[in-house]
């Protein structure tokens, strides 16, 4: 990049020239210091509105050792289910006069560090992170050096530090639980990637409903991936076919689903479904369907109150919040189960 | 807020004691300056490895009149419309080694103007902006000063600046045409507040085609106002009743669609409609959601295309970009007329 001059911003000193007074008294005005007379105030305060001049928060912010901004990164800004956790963690920062930097991991450790790096870099007073790194001792000497850091959604590698989490095991066992109690027992589970936290916990309790129930669960009954579409369509496909077809599938988030719920709508077979993640319009499908529901927008709000306390100098061990998660019955984890 | 004392933050003169060489040294190996040694880079570097020392980047950008750092403010981080678009800008921004502020105006023009001179005061290089306020005149003296700008999805008021725009009156047009085309001639419209630039301009697009096909627009069949669900779904009612009831209706965003989508699922009625905006599956619901999509991820690289060319020192007059729209016909938009 080329560097623009920047001669055309007005400065301190020009408001000073044009009001006719100190530098020093500009300063006291602009930080609303005490010891300037009324009449003073209004003719530098032309003299800054004539020019337009803008106080340079940076400089003044970076003297105090604060910059009023933090850090948010999330796996991906264009995943509708970080949109309200997002504007969850944008809400808190207004009502502390904090600006928000934001950027996506895309699920790449390298990147997460990456982006975290240059946030640090860039002085904020406090991140939030939904983690793509297993380790992340690369942050050891920034929050030693005072930044408050705030992991949601899936907890920090290699490190101890306040975590805000769904329980997503519970929330899974629940859902699977449901699909039981509806006469289920061939399930299915299609994951995303086990070396996510979250798709792990979600298997987890899956094994655990199993069990609980006394249930077997075939080597082709589970299948963990990325969530593409391609990936989710053959896992539905393989999982109804063979000699132990499932009646009945546990989507391990929404992406998935979705697929799921696209490739059940081309299908003669009918197949009970149940969801991780609410999604809008899951209501209005035929059937609707139901969803075990985090609450984003609370995973969020919580991560966010907990780093802006802790930049308000609460201290002690780092704490580790976990939020239930809601069943949502709807009709398509209702179905009966059909040979 | 308290300010937390950064004291445990490593600086270059640490480095340089740890290191044995002098302040100059390390400035030009963190700077990858010439002039020094194979050898003491290695000293240097395993000096700022060992104490976890950071570059201040703030401190070298403001120096250099520059942040690297650019501000992104939409109407709501929490509208799935806006997540491509996000997402579109982070990516050119990381491919410009930049990080990305980013806020939601609420549609309050105060609170846009706030934000955006939150983002200035930090000295962001360039800003994209979904403008809510109708004027930005509050912005000539920080466009002087060389903080480049561009509007996206709306116009910038009172201020010639660069601006990436959908068709939207085009995109109605074509859509209510659709359905004239399909044999309706009581056709509604449901838009956002007629302040906001899209929201007037999908309105114009729905006159011309009611005009250009002969067609009479009835006082109660166009509806403007906030997309809250019960307004629109008071307005999905009246158009319904009454001596001349509508047979098709065109909604004129996302929001509104989602709600008369559900408000016709309880209705006996069967009403054509068409929506403006796609969204995530629209194609599964029954019938199928016909509508005027707009790409948003397109808006949003263009937008920030335009912004780096101009950061890159590309001058000339503001440029405006109007992306076409695309009609895409699924079910609801070719229900015919039931009197």
């Amino acid at each position: 990049m080329t560097d623009i001059p920047r001669t055309a911003r007005p400065t301190m000193k020009d408001v000073a020239a044009r009001a006719g007074v100190g530098l020093k008294t500009v300063s006291r005005v602009v930080n609303e210091e005490p010891g300037v007379t009324e009449d003073t105030i209004s003719r530098v305060q032309a003299a800054i509105d004539a020019l337009g001049f803008r106080r340079n928060d940076s400089a003044r912010l970076l003297r105090k050792g604060r910059t009023a901004s933090i850090g948010l990164v999330l796996e991906d800004l264009a995943d509708p289910f970080y949109s309200p956790l997002s504007r969850a963690v944008e809400d808190l920062a207004r009502a502390h006069s904090t600006l928000l930097f934001t950027g996506s991991s895309a699920e790449d450790a390298d990147r997460e560090q990456e982006l975290v790096l240059a946030f640090c870099a860039r002085r904020v007073d406090g991140l939030v992170i939904v983690p793509a790194s297993e380790d992340h001792r690369y942050l050891e000497p920034e929050i030693a050096a005072g930044v408050a850091t705030v992991f949601v959604d899936r907890p920090a590698g290699g490190i101890d530090a306040d975590v805000v989490l769904s329980d997503n095991a519970g929330g899974t066992r629940e859902g699977v639980a449901h699909l039981i109690a509806h006469g289920h027992r061939r399930i299915g589970f299609i994951g995303d990637l086990p070396r996510i936290h979250t798709a792990a916990e979600r298997l987890r309790g899956y094994r655990e409903a199993m069990e609980d129930a006394g249930l077997p669960v075939h080597g082709n009954w589970v299948s963990c991936g990325p969530t593409a579409p391609g990936r989710v369509r053959a896992a539905v496909e393989s999982m109804l076919s063979g000699p132990e077809p499932v009646t009945a599938l546990f989507a391990g988030n929404n992406r998935i689903t979705v697929t799921a719920v696209r490739v059940l709508a081309d299908l003669p077979s009918v197949v009970a479904l149940v969801g991780f993640d609410d999604f809008e319009l899951a209501d209005l499908l035929r059937p609707a369907v139901t969803v075990v529901a985090q609450d984003p927008g609370q995973l969020g709000r919580t991560a966010a109150g907990l780093l802006f306390q802790r930049l308000d100098g609460v201290a002690g061990a780092p704490k580790r919040v976990e939020l239930a998660c809601r069943l949502i019955p709807r009709g398509s984890g209702e179905l009966p189960p059909v040979p």
